[in-house]
């Protein structure tokens, strides 16, 4: 079984197919990012049309039940998220009408400070808010997954310890690795593994040690040391896959509405762009690579098969449904 | 069993009791006469709180199951549906989304002419529109109920034989029985019926031959009548309660934003709100009489259980999924 958990490609049919191609039975794709509720409704539209248009593909994804279906029948199941909480607006009955709709994670800030939290660009890291401590008790209680990829050190234990149900770091890597700002010091993993949450491990060269000329072997090295660490068991993928994407995207991405000047992210004024994917890992007909270079570091199968989707399929039959 | 195929209370803990006391083991609740897409989704966010604040007393339906389940907790089950097509706005690609958060009906329009569809109220009904036909065709598709129960004969009649699957008339009473406007003459009734839809008979005063003062008798001999004409397989009940409204929401229904004068619906200046409710069926407590006063005008067992819930459960069963 192999899950995904974080892509945001430029869609299509050539994407849905090298799905097909790496075995890929579900992944996590993000569909808004500074979108608001309305916006973020027209991007539900648009994924309608093609479970319409692709039905021997994708298909909709709301349960962990739906990746064995998606199995059986030769498919990719779609679950979605959203990578700022923008799409809740300043309403938090919008926490329960999203999840309805298939929202399945939200992240509670994107690199800026939100209505919930404060992001992993801001200088200075307030933790949760008034607000954010009331939506966290309201996506534990409908089943909405807490995502803190893109938030402050502070805020993220903050809302492993409020959660009532594990919380996820979708797609990032350990900060010792590779010290990029948006990867995570061990206090940090610590936090979210402790509680039962999930780390899911990025191919983003940003965040890899040596950007694009990582190699699989330290790539899975890292993932070795990290389990040995915090447990085989808390750690999946979640790519950060951003396939086929304009630089508009990009910029849409680390721009949004909020400022009128140029953000570069984990970019520079010299390279604004994507950086390229390391050779072993282009795209979603890559995973059986990083399946066999966890072996060649000694990850023995059970662990293997957990890493690459056995710990998200888990975790996302304890999640997903309402609370208990 | 009993279904109530229509009302739009001013919903309170008094009224889902009556409900349990009544019997009612379901309701079809209009969410959005005027609304937006956005405000009609706060009218499901207000209905996410009930649900919550009253589990001993409703659920949300979404399917006929929903009813059996209910039944068996005792609890009411509550179908949500649209008296326009006012939260679609002109995007088609909001019937899914809507259905997704769980709208299982759809009035084409609300007396005036729509996107869609001609009103009732209108001098002249021109039919289907170019929207309005795709839009069945979605609805169709997706498992939304088109009803038209405030339309004009000729778009009812197109809207019947476009449709794929059943349409309903979800809350009003043959017009040879009381002219009213709203009220629907053979041919309506006829092109819904023989395609498999439904009519539900309303208890709004201004539908009731007489008005407040109609007699269970005549109400009850009108349905055994439009049974030997068009089947009672066919029918059902669609009361059309607006209890507890004040005259502040009588007037939205009305005016909502279209007009800045006053329109009195079937009411007039001399009075403009609420008739009262004839002795027989006060509210929900009441459907008793219903069903007693069929079996006084001789209808037999099976016939009055398919009308008091019986019918609208096998149409819940056979329409409210995705077409095959």
């Amino acid at each position: 079984m192999r899950i995904d958990g974080l892509q945001y490609a430029n869609w299509s049919e050539k994407i849905f197919r090298q799905m097909r191609e790496g075995g890929v039975d579900a992944v996590h794709v993000t569909i808004a990012y500074h979108e608001t509720f309305r916006e973020t409704v027209l991007n539900f539209e648009r994924w309608n049309r093609w479970f319409e248009q692709y039905p021997d593909l994708i298909m909709k994804g709301l349960w962990a039940s739906d990746v064995d279906h998606a199995r059986a029948t030769d498919r990719t199941a779609i679950f979605f998220g959203f990578q700022n909480p923008s799409p809740i607006e300043d309403d938090i009955g919008l926490v329960e009408i999203l999840r309805t709709l298939g929202a399945r994670f939200m992240q509670l800030t994107y690199n800026n400070q939100s209505l919930l939290a404060t992001g992993c660009y801001e200088d200075y890291d307030a933790g949760l808010t008034r607000m954010g401590r009331q939506v966290i008790r309201e996506m534990n209680r409908v089943g909405l997954v807490v995502d803190m990829s893109h938030s402050g050190d502070r805020s993220t234990i903050e809302s492993a310890d409020h959660s009532e149900r594990p919380i996820a770091i979708t797609h990032a890597n350990p900060h010792d690795w590779m010290p990029a700002l948006r990867n995570k010091r061990d206090d940090v993993i610590r936090a979210v593994t402790q509680n039962g949450g999930m780390l899911g491990f990025s191919l983003y060269p940003h965040h890899l040690k040596d950007k694009s000329a990582c190699t699989l072997d330290s790539f899975c090295e890292m993932i070795a040391h990290t389990a040995e660490k915090f447990g085989a068991e808390h750690l999946g993928i979640g790519s950060d896959l951003c396939q086929d994407q304009p630089d508009s995207v990009v910029e849409w991405m680390r721009v949004g509405r909020w400022t009128k000047e140029i953000d570069y992210g984990e970019g520079s004024a010299i390279a604004p762009g994507f950086p390229p994917q390391p050779d072993w890992f282009r795209d979603n007909r890559d995973f059986g690579n990083i399946e066999n270079g966890l072996r060649a570091v000694g990850m023995n199968d059970t662990e293997i098969a957990g890493i690459m989707g056995g710990n998200w399929y888990r975790f996302f039959s304890e999640n997903f449904g309402p609370q208990s």
